[in-house]
C-alpha cells in the first residue's frame, strides 16, 4: 500500500481510479492536463502537467512512482519497454545517477498487442479465442473489393490504431462504399473484419493477477451512434449458461496477455448462441462502471489497483459477485447545448435508486461527461426506474442529432420500445395438459394483481418427457426463482421437474374425473426422500401463486408488504361477513 | 447543483462528504488546517487554511459560498447566527459593500440546541422524546451528593458541551468517587444523568428534509473504551418491531429541530424492551459510515448535500433501504505504534467483501484513522469475515491499553467471544409436540449438512395458542426466512401459523397410530384459498429440508450448488446399486 502508482491519463476513468485508491491510501501520481479530471478529485500528490503521448513527461512520471499504469491504450508503449526493461535514471542525494526499477501494468507488450486491433486479434486467435474473421487489407480500391469478394459484403473496415467510441470503423455496405471509407480512414493502417450479425452484445470485467483471472458478472451492452448507451447486469433475457460462457471466453482472452491489470472484454452473441470476442480494453471500461455501486466492495477500479499492485484477493470460482440483483448504467452524453444535460441530472438526484456520477469535464455534443447507476431488486424494477431518464437521454440524442439523422433515429427508437416492456419473469408456471390451466387461471390472475412477473407453459411428464426435463434443468439458469407445477390423475410432472431443479417446486394436485384428486394429490405430495415437491390443496392455485410470493417474499421486502395487506384485507372480509351475519341473525344471512 | 457549499471542519467525515459531493458535481470549500482529509480528496476549490472556531475565518467562507454545513457540532454558533440572519457583507466589483445571504444547514439553533448535551436532553423532554433522566448540578461535593440521593449511584457525570467520544463523561460509582470525578471535569459546566442500564446500544441515521424527515436502518454500535468499535446492520437478536420503534423515535427526535442535513441519533434498548434516546448528533455519523457500501446510491453523505441544497428525494415510508442484507463495519484505531495497523489494513484488503476507508490522518494511540466496511448475504457470513478483523484490532488494543487495563479487558473479550459464534438462523423448524421430533431428526441433520442455519422449538396450536401466533407473527422480524412445521393427527399447527406470517410454511405431516397418517396430510394439505402451506409427504422431514433449502437457494448460489451436489450424489447412489444389481443379478442381490 505504500508504493506509488503513476498513471498516465487523467480522464473519468482515472478519476475513478483515483476515488478508489484514495480510500485504500494508495498514492497516485497523474500524467495529464492541467485540472483533468482525475487532478480534481486527488490533492494528495504533485501531479505532472502534460500529455500521456510525451515519452520525456512519461519518463518523468516514472521518476515519482514504482508502478506505471494506464486509463488509455493509446501511448508510447516504446518509453514504456524502454522504462520497464531498463528502468528510469535518477539522481540520487549525492548527484549520482543510478537506475530505479519500475513496472508497467499491465505489460507493455499487452498494450502494444491491444492498441493495434488487428495484432489483438491475430493474437487471440493465435490462443484459440473465437473472434470475427478479420484479415489484413491493402488501402485501395481494388484490395477493398477483394475482400469484399472473400468476407461478403457487408464487411467491416477498422484502423488499426487509435480507434474508439466507434471511431475508426466504417461499415461497408457494398462496392459503392468503398471510395467513402478509403476517404474516412484515409492514412491509416486498415485492416477488415467480416460482418458479424449478432443478437446481444455483451461485455465481461477481467481482473488479470500473476497467477489467475477473474471474472465479473457479464452484462449486456447498448450502443447507439457507435458509444456505449446503456450497460444491463445481469443481461436481460440470455441464460446464466451463455454468461458464465461468456466469462469464461472473457477468462481465457485475458489470460493469454501480459501483466496485471483490469481489463474490459466486450463480445457478441450470435444468433446460434455462440459468443465471439469482439475486442479488448487493457483498463477500466465503460461497461464496469456500474460495479461502483453493485460491487460496493470490489470495484473495477479498485481491482485494477489491487491487481497492479499484486494484492488482489481471490474469489470462489474465479467470479466477482454483485451484491445488487439488478443494474442499469445510463451514459451522459453532451447535449446539443452546455445545458441540455441538467434535466437528466436532476432526474437522476431525483432518483433514490440511483447514483450520479459527473466528471467535472465541460460539455461537449456526445461527449462522455458523466454517468447514472441505479440498483434494484429485480430488473423489471431497475428498468421501470431507469426508463424515464432514458427518456431524456433520447430527447438529448434528438436534439444533438443533424435532423437527416433524426428522422431515421426516431423510427428505431419507437420500434425498440415497443419490443421491449418485457420483464425478467420470476416464477415458472407449467401444466402436464392444457386441460390444467382452468384450475391454474385464478393463480396466475393472482400473479398478475401481486405484480409478480411469471411465465406459463405446457410440459408434459409423459408425452413430451425431453422438453421437461430440459425446462426444469435450466429453470435457475433462465433466471427462475420458483416453478409451479400443475397435473392430474398418475401426477407425475410436479415431482419430475423437481428432479431435474435444485430450485422450489410447487405441486398443484388438479382434480380429475374419478377419484376426487386423491390420485394427484397424492402423486405430487408422496415424493421420496431427496426430492421435495411443496404440495397444496387440491386444485388450489391460489395458494400455489401464495406460497411462490411468499417464497419471493422472503427476500423482497415490499412483496412481503403485499402479502400482508392481501392477508389483512382477507381478515377484513371475513370480519365484514362475521359483522353482518351477527346484525342479520343466520336465517335472514 | 450549482450552488457552492462551505464546510466547517475537514476531518473524515468532511473527506467522506467531498467523495459524495465529487461525483454530483457539487463544489465544497473546506475551513481547516492545511492537507486536513477532506482537502485531500478535493482539488476543485481553493479552500480556506485556518480554525472552524475561528469567526473571522468563518465570515471568509461564508463570503465563497452559497449554504454554511458542519462536520462537527463544536462550532462558534453565535457567528453562524449572524451569518444566517443578516446575511455576510461583500464587496462587489464596483467596490460597493453590500450584504449576501448565506444559509446555515442545519439551522444555527440546532446547533446551539445540540452541542450543550443539557439543554439538548432538555429540549428532547419537552418534545416528548424519551431520553435518560438528567438533572443540573452544582459543581461541589454537596452538591452531587444531593445528585446521588436524588437519582442513586451509580449515576454518569457529563460535562454539558465538547464531549465526544467518552470524553467529558464522568461514571460516579458512589459517593467515593466525586472528588475524583470533580476533579476530571473540572471548570466545565455540567450535569448528571441517572445510569441507564441498557441491554443494548442503536443508532439511527435520520435525514431533515424541510417538511420531513427520513430514517435509515436501526444500526447496533457496540463501543469499547467509549468509543464507537462496532457497527451491525441489522442490529443482532432484536425484533423489527423493536428497530422500527427506534427509527420512529428517532425521526421524532430528528423531527423537533430546526434546518436540514443528516443526523446521527443513538440510542438505548431497555431491560424492559422501551427504547431511549441517548444524544443527537448534527451531521454524519460513525454509526452511518456503513451506508456508503450498503446504500451505494444514497450514503449519509450524500443525504447530507442533498437535504441541505432541499433536492432530497423522498422514500416509501419514510424509510431508506439498505441494498446490503447484512454489514457489519469496525474502527480502526491507531495503535501503540505508527505502524500496529498494518495487518489490519491487510487483512481488510485481503477480504473480497470489506471495503477499507483510510482517512489519511496521521496514526496516534486509539485515534479514529479509518474504517472497514463488510457487506454479506447474512449477518452469519458478516461476522465470519468480520471477526479476524475484530481479533487485530483487539490485538491492537491489548498493546495499546496499559498494562493494569490489559488483564480486565482480556477477561472481558473471553467472555464475550465466547458467547457470541451464534449464527442468524434462517429456518425456524417447529413441531406440535416432543412425540414428533424424531421424524424430524433426519430434516434436522441435513441442513446441519447444507450449514443451513436453523431454530427448533415446539409450538402447539391447541395446547399453547398463544405461544403459537406470537412465534408466526414475529418469525419474519426475527429474521427467518422459512418455517417448517410438523403435526400429526388433526394437524393445524402448519397452517395455523402460515395464517399468521407471510413467510413460506412448510408443512410435514406426521403419522399417528391410526389412519396411517392420512388425517395429518390432508389437516395440512387442504388449506383453504389465501393461506398456503408447502405441504411435503408423511413423516418426509428430509424433503422439508430441502424444499427450505431450495427455498433459500433461490437466492443463495452457494447453497444452490450444495443442493446440486447433493442431487448429483443421490444419481450416484443409485447408479452404483443399478451397477451392482446389474452385475450382481437379482438373486444374489
Amino acid at each position: 500500500m505504500d508504493r506509488t502508482v503513476g498513471l498516465l491519463g487523467g480522464g473519468q476513468l482515472g478519476q475513478m481510479l483515483c476515488e478508489a485508491a484514495n480510500p485504500l491510501g494508495v498514492k497516485v501520481v497523474i500524467l495529464d492536463a492541467e485540472n483533468s479530471p482525475a487532478k480534481q478529485v486527488n490533492a494528495k500528490a504533485s501531479h505532472i502537467t502534460g500529455s500521456f503521448t510525451d515519452p520525456e513527461k512519461i519518463r518523468e512520471l516514472a521518476r515519482q512512482c514504482d508502478i506505471l499504469t494506464v486509463e488509455i491504450e493509446h501511448v508510447d508503449t516504446h518509453v514504456l519497454e524502454e522504462i520497464a526493461e531498463e528502468g528510469i535514471e535518477i539522481q540520487s542525494a549525492d548527484g549520482k545517477t543510478t537506475r530505479k526499477k519500475v513496472q508497467v501494468q499491465p505489460n507493455w507488450k499487452t498494450l502494444r498487442t491491444i492498441q493495434d486491433k488487428f495484432l489483438q486479434k491475430e493474437h487471440l486467435a493465435k490462443h484459440g479465442v473465437e473472434t470475427a474473421v478479420s484479415q489484413a487489407v491493402e488501402s485501395d480500391k481494388s484490395g477493398l473489393e477483394r475482400v469484399g469478394k472473400e468476407l461478403g459484403f457487408p464487411f467491416m473496415l477498422k484502423a488499426r490504431k487509435d480507434a474508439y467510441d466507434g471511431r475508426g470503423n466504417f461499415p461497408v455496405m457494398s462496392a459503392q462504399d468503398i471510395p467513402d471509407a478509403l476517404e474516412a480512414l484515409k492514412g491509416r493502417g486498415l485492416y477488415a473484419e467480416k460482418w458479424a450479425s449478432f443478437k446481444m452484445e455483451l461485455a465481461v470485467m477481467v481482473v488479470k493477477t500473476s497467477d489467475n483471472t477473474l471474472a465479473y458478472p457479464a452484462v449486456e451492452t447498448i450502443h447507439q451512434d457507435s458509444i456505449c448507451k446503456l450497460v444491463y447486469c445481469p443481461p436481460r433475457g440470455i441464460s446464466t449458461h451463455l454468461q458464465e460462457k461468456a466469462q469464461d471466453l472473457a477468462r481465457k482472452a485475458v489470460g493469454s496477455m501480459w501483466g496485471n491489470g483490469v481489463f474490459g472484454v466486450e463480445l457478441f452473441v450470435m444468433e446460434n448462441d455462440t459468443i465471439i470476442l469482439n475486442e479488448i480494453a487493457p483498463r477500466p471500461h465503460n461497461s464496469g462502471h456500474y460495479t461502483i455501486e453493485a460491487c460496493p466492495t470490489m470495484s473495477q477500479y479498485k481491482s485494477q489497483l489491487l491487481s497492479i499492485l499484486d494484492i488482489m484477493p481471490s474469489f470462489p470460482g474465479n467470479k466477482i459477485p454483485s451484491l445488487s440483483p439488478a443494474t442499469v448504467m445510463l451514459n451522459i452524453l453532451g447535449g446539443a447545448s452546455k445545458t441540455s444535460h441538467n434535466a437528466l441530472v436532476q432526474s437522476a438526484v431525483a432518483t433514490p435508486s440511483a447514483a450520479l456520477h459527473m466528471y467535472g469535464k465541460e460539455s461537449k455534443p456526445a461527449r462522455k461527461i458523466g454517468h447514472i447507476t441505479l440498483v434494484a431488486q429485480t430488473m423489471a424494477e431497475a428498468e421501470k426506474a431507469m426508463n424515464p431518464m432514458i427518456a431524456l437521454a433520447d430527447e438529448m440524442r434528438m436534439e444533438r442529432l443533424p435532423a437527416a439523422q433524426r428522422i431515421a433515429a426516431k423510427a428505431t427508437s419507437m420500434a425498440k420500445s415497443a419490443s421491449k416492456a418485457e420483464l425478467q419473469p420470476l416464477v415458472a408456471v407449467t401444466m402436464g395438459s392444457d386441460s390444467d390451466l382452468p384450475v391454474l387461471k385464478p393463480g396466475l390472475a393472482l400473479l398478475e394483481t401481486l405484480g409478480v412477473p411469471y411465465f406459463v407453459t405446457i410440459t408434459s411428464a409423459h408425452r413430451t418427457p425431453a422438453r421437461m426435463t430440459d425446462f426444469a434443468a435450466n429453470a435457475a439458469a433462465n433466471g427462475f426463482k420458483v416453478i409451479i407445477a400443475a397435473a392430474g390423475g398418475a401426477a407425475h410432472l410436479p415431482g419430475m421437474i423437481a428432479a431435474s431443479t435444485a430450485l422450489p417446486v410447487i405441486g398443484v394436485p388438479v382434480k380429475g374425473s374419478t377419484l376426487d384428486g386423491m390420485d394427484s394429490l397424492l402423486s405430487i405430495v408422496q415424493m421420496p426422500r431427496g426430492v421435495p415437491v411443496a404440495t397444496v390443496a387440491i386444485n388450489n392455485s391460489i395458494n400455489a401463486a401464495l406460497l411462490a410470493a411468499r417464497i419471493l417474499g422472503s427476500y423482497d421486502v415490499e412483496l412481503r408488504q403485499k402479502l400482508e395487506r392481501y392477508a389483512k384485507d382477507m381478515e377484513s372480509e371475513v370480519l365484514g361477513k362475521a359483522e353482518k351475519l351477527e346484525g342479520a341473525g343466520w336465517e335472514k344471512y
